[in-house]
Formats: C-alpha cells, structure tokens, sequence
C-alpha cells in the first residue's frame, strides 16, 4: 500500500525556500498571496490494511526521524 | 485559496533521494517496500474559486517554471 507523507514546515518556522519562489513568481507576474514549500514523501508498505499502513509510517516518522518536530508539522495522506 | 501541488520525480527517473531514505530506513529496521521523495509547494491565491485557483496555479507550475516536465510530475490538491 502506497502512503503519502506531507512534511512542511510549522507555521511559526520562517520558510525561505518558500519566500524565494513567492517573490520569485511574483516578479514573473503571477498573483500569489503567499507560498509555502515542503517535502512530499511516497512510501509503499507491504501492509495492505489502512490502520496498519499508517501506523508503520507514522512509526518511520517518529521514530525513524523522516520529519524534524521542531520545525515541521506532517500530515499521513492514503488514498 | 489554498491550492496545495504535490510534485514528485517521473516514475522513470532514478529518484536518489528516495533510495537513501529508503536504505536508511531499512538499515535501522523499519519495513519498507520503496520511497519516492518530492516537493509539496502550498500557495494561497486571492481567488476563492476552485476552477479559477486551479487554472492560476497551473499556469505558475508550467509558465513560471515552478517544476520540471523533463523530470517531473505534478498533482494539484484544493480541498
């Protein structure tokens, strides 16, 4: 089973990557209000129970140290 | 609007990020299948149109150059 992992960066971290393409779209004229850019993560397990999938990930997360709590927030997308 | 736009390495690419994690992953015991890792831009845009967001983000993603067709694909999530 294929699970998304959505990392952005918490709300209250300055993001910088994501300043340079707010600007960098808006000196292309595209109106944006605002950008933030994170990471996006596909893992496929071999579980194919939901519960079980998601709690495997969230495992990885935790415990495996795929995100940075201190200045990400992740959210577990399964389709 | 929040338009989130989930941008991921073409399935033929060797996507080498996602090999290291997924070693990594293995070699500290976690069970996995394989990784793929991407980018995940949100962008607020004034519109509060789905259709209309969608266009405008589209337009960004192929005329602004904020991702790579040679390399990569994209999918746009509005909720």
């Amino acid at each position: 089973m294929k699970v998304g992992i959505k990392i952005m960066p918490r709300d209250v971290i300055l993001d910088t990557q994501g300043r340079a393409v707010e600007s960098s779209m808006k000196s292309n004229g595209f109106e944006l209000l605002s950008c933030r850019v994170g990471k996006y993560v596909e893992v496929t397990v071999a579980s194919e129970n939901k519960a079980e999938a998601q709690s495997q990930v969230e495992k990885m997360l935790k415990e495996g140290g795929l995100y940075n709590p201190l200045i990400e927030k992740f959210e577990i997308q399964i389709n």
